[in-house]
């Protein structure tokens, strides 16, 4: 299971504070616990600094990088960000995230591919979003296809089948268990990932709603995901989930984990 | 989600020594608060009772009776048992269990039918147990034309494909998984149900591991489980996993159940 560590983001407070502050220290830490919880790459978004987005993030990427040596995740929609933060990062990052809309694609792909980046591809074009498993998995097929076409091997494309409030679309969350059990099975080569939060819109109890959602996600055939890796309830939940799917030979990874205090 | 639940059972201390002590009031108790949580059968076991299970699952019974209107779920592997119990319950009961050994199909099955009862049949035959997932449908399968042999309508068999701890047998829950999604595929007339405890012996945080697992089983089509519905962590699991497979249109059931404190 590759771990996409989401933390760094401005939309929190805390991130948000500590870098219009300066604030080296809460950066540090935020990179420093998910790096010690696991995470294979480390997010890091600015988003909310309209106009001021790729230095604020220069700032955060050098940060990151000066405290821990897991790769980043450059997440932006936004093609002049991310060429700006490519050629500042020191090991094959991630790039968060790509879709089938013109100005994204055509954009950061050639990018991501010039720079051996891993890509997140999300199901979503400009004709809208997928909210079918069938659309789902055209899209999928689309996605790696124009992967292909800009030379990217196929196992550096996660694509996400994206996933919507099961409060408001209550077939949403099978709709996307089943692009991942098929993806899967029709492109094996490719990731599939998915971010967790949104499935909970609207509900009590978001997290459990969340964690329960990526160990359906586990059990479809999901590879990736993006999450706080610091979350122990989170954490115990996917590393049960794997070790339920045969993924962790008697649960060794599991009571280490445990061991170390890292399941809630 | 048919609940069956779990509590009234002599191998747990505080049960035994009721039935030891003639203490009706935890027996009620146990029934009242199951059938507040939403059992949908209580089970009933004093299996512990050598020599004397028959007369105290007699009383135990008598008191469930008095203090809920919940059917019944009559867990002995003694036909004697089983038949001196069936012709006391007040509403159509379950009968757990039969497996595809002649002492307790030959025996149990044709008492079940005879008086309408349900049945739990456990993927186990005189061979041994079934550890692959084509092992536990072939025994699905003959199980299934036993029950029409005895004239039982398909849908009062309840298969228990059985899962075995993951901690010494990795790919055990992969099988068992991969059994229910088959036997609702191949056989969608029947119900699937499991007991959760096994899959997590010797591995720490259980309850997390067997929760996880209801997840799991409920993602490929479980449609039953003998439970503890006063688990709240579990049942909040288990009504997260319902809202997400579909099964609780815009999350109603969910809510309802968080606003009268039944999710932990």
């Amino acid at each position: 299971m590759l771990i996409v560590a989401e933390r760094i983001n401005s939309s929190r407070k805390a991130i948000n504070e500590a870098v219009l502050s300066g604030d080296a220290g809460i950066i540090r830490h935020e990179a420093k616990i998910q790096a010690d919880a696991g995470a294979d790459f480390v997010d890091v978004n600015a988003g909310t600094f309209m106009g001021e987005e790729l230095e604020r993030l220069k700032w955060i990427v050098e940060v990151v990088q000066d405290t821990v040596t897991t790769p980043l995740c450059i997440d932006s929609p936004d093609a002049e960000v991310i060429g700006g933060i490519l050629p500042l990062v020191e090991k094959p990052p991630m790039v968060n995230s790509i879709t089938l809309e013109p100005s994204r694609l055509d954009a950061i792909l050639p990018l991501a591919a010039e720079h051996g980046a891993r890509v997140i591809a999300l199901c979503q074009s400009p004709e809208g979003l997928a909210e079918t498993a069938d659309r789902k998995v055209r899209m999928a097929h689309e996605l790696v296809e124009k992967a292909e076409q800009a030379g990217m091997p196929q196992d550096f494309l996660y694509v996400d089948p994206l996933v919507y409030p099961v409060a408001t679309d209550p077939l949403s969350a099978v709709a996307t268990l089943d692009a991942i059990a098929a993806i899967k099975k029709e492109i094996p080569g490719v990731h599939t990932i998915c971010g967790l939060t949104n499935v909970s819109h609207g509900v009590p109890e978001r997290k459990l709603f969340n964690r329960t959602f990526l160990v359906a996600a586990i059990v479809r055939g999901l590879d990736s995901a993006i999450l706080d890796p610091t979350d122990k309830k989170l954490f115990g939940a996917m590393k049960a989930a794997l070790a339920l799917m045969g993924e962790d030979e008697y649960c060794l990874e599991f009571i280490e984990a445990y061991r170390e205090g890292r399941i809630g």
